[in-house]
């Protein structure tokens, strides 16, 4: 008989498909898992599948007295309580780099269209603003790439990726992280130095306490009145009214973002804004991201029920 | 006093600025220039800056005896006749490469929109879609980079930009042209070929009788159903028809377009589809592009007028 399983997020039944043919998936779709199951059929869990930027409230541990592994689908884990997992000795598991190439690459997407206004100049040709010579103040020529100064704010997997990719577009990149690491880019000593120095500043790092936002209202004047941003990390790493009130205002000149402070919703402070290309936190959201992804959740419910260390562990 | 110069097309006035502080300018506007000008004012004039694609109609030709150059602003020169220019012994000139970082930077942000579903996913968070979780068959995950197949067409400057920006998103890069050329990517003998290997066609050719609706219907079929197509060439490379025809049937999946048969215009059963991006001809449009297409343009003019041969010389 195949093991249990708990979904404890809301996941697309397709993400689901592969792992269900494994395991017995009891899928609580988002909704607190005592709503959906009862107390008796929660209690002999062992592992769940989780989304790692939602939270756990303690009081659904409190349900699941057997739970052993919580395991995220995808790469973030900002949604663990480390300090009760630790506690209650549940390894908490994660999809390392799975989705890093996807995630990089709708960065650039991001940047690409915000920086060369791709939103309102596909708008111009279908409105017919183009054919009837309809002067457009959007339509003047932007910055392009070669020679742009461009800021990464982390150099995990995802950050390195981007900071590939941005190099061959011929420009400056440079980067922030806690530490120094062995790559080919200057490395500036804080947030304020890179936003300093760069046109363009990509989010990258990874979400928690200590990255909350880290890009406020001082960061991004110091970015400046031709700069842009990036966000695929995630919404709490910005603070998103000072971001609103920066676009509003042209203390920056535009901003490319995949992710929100409160998910899924983008205020309409931002989506009535011209300078911003928004998308819907895909990110990680391609086919060969979600089977990469999948693969780490099927190895680390694998190790797990075999009794061994997790295959992809948080540390 | 400074030498006389015709503007043949019509030209942003922001262009004209640089040049029109060394040269007099005379602005047709991209209206036939006897409209605009006397017969007198023409016959002198030994020098005219244009749109390379633009055809210059012999009649217009007649009416400028001295005429000694024709400056292409830009890397284009399809609508010079060089018959009638040899015959008359008009030298012409281009600004080669000037905009081939600008142009191949908006391929990528087009193959990248375009297969990312930038545009929809922008109007999905906008429109409420995401925080009404509203089910949208265009937000199912894509295919996305890692892996793909990528053909160009053409390996010129901007063919050489797109392939290197290309391979750094993990794909597998091959081109054709119509020789082979010193690159690290795989040469395939035809077009057809290519098509056929690749996952995503991306059209950098130079525009010519020779490639004139290169990509037909036969060329769209082999890319095949999960095939994208991305022009930044010129519109008359691809039979438009049999595109649009290939996009409403599924025959590919996709396309990005920055230029079209008839520009400025794209027709409705363009602008309607959902599977398409769709610019206003802005590959070269950058800030940094224009200067040095004026910089190619004020040295080929210093070379003219001082008897010399053009500086960059369409041979």
């Amino acid at each position: 008989m195949p093991h249990q399983v708990l979904i404890f997020s809301r996941f697309p039944k397709a993400q689901m498909v592969r792992i269900g043919e494994r395991y017995e998936l009891l899928d609580g779709k988002g909704r607190p898992p005592i709503e959906t199951f009862s107390a008796e059929q929660l209690k002999p869990i062992r592992a769940m599948i989780t989304a790692g930027g939602q939270a756990i409230p303690p009081v659904v541990l409190d349900m699941l007295p057997s739970l052993g592994a919580i395991i995220c689908y995808g790469t973030g884990y900002d949604g663990i309580d480390f300090a009760e997992t630790a506690r209650r000795k549940i390894a908490v598991g994660n999809s390392p780099a799975a989705n890093a190439a996807s995630v990089a690459d709708l960065a650039m997407t991001l940047m690409l269209a915000t920086t060369r206004r791709l939103v309102a100049a596909d708008d111009y040709v279908r409105s017919g603003g183009w054919s009837g010579a309809k002067p457009s103040p959007s339509m003047r020529p932007p910055l392009g790439m070669t020679g742009r100064k461009i800021g990464i704010y982390g150099m995990g997997e995802i950050g390195r990726k981007i900071a590939a990719r941005c190099a061959v577009f011929e420009t400056e990149v440079a980067y922030h992280s806690r530490s120094k690491h062995d790559v080919p880019y200057a490395y500036h000593a804080s947030l304020a130095a890179l936003a300093e120095w760069a046109d363009i500043l990509m989010v990258a790092v990874r979400a928690g306490a200590d990255t909350q936002h880290a890009v406020d209202a001082g960061i991004l004047k110091k970015l400046g009145p031709q700069g842009t941003i990036v966000n695929i990390s995630r919404g709490s790493v910005i603070d998103q009214a000072a971001l609103v009130a920066a676009l509003e205002s042209n203390v920056i000149a535009g901003a490319g973002l995949d992710v929100y402070a409160k998910e899924p919703h983008a205020p309409d402070t931002l989506t009535t804004l011209p300078n911003v290309v928004l998308t819907p936190h895909i990110g990680g959201h391609t086919v060969e991201a979600h089977i990469a992804m999948q693969d780490c959740v099927m190895a680390n419910l694998d190790a797990f029920f075999s009794g061994k260390p997790l295959r992809y562990p948080v540390t």
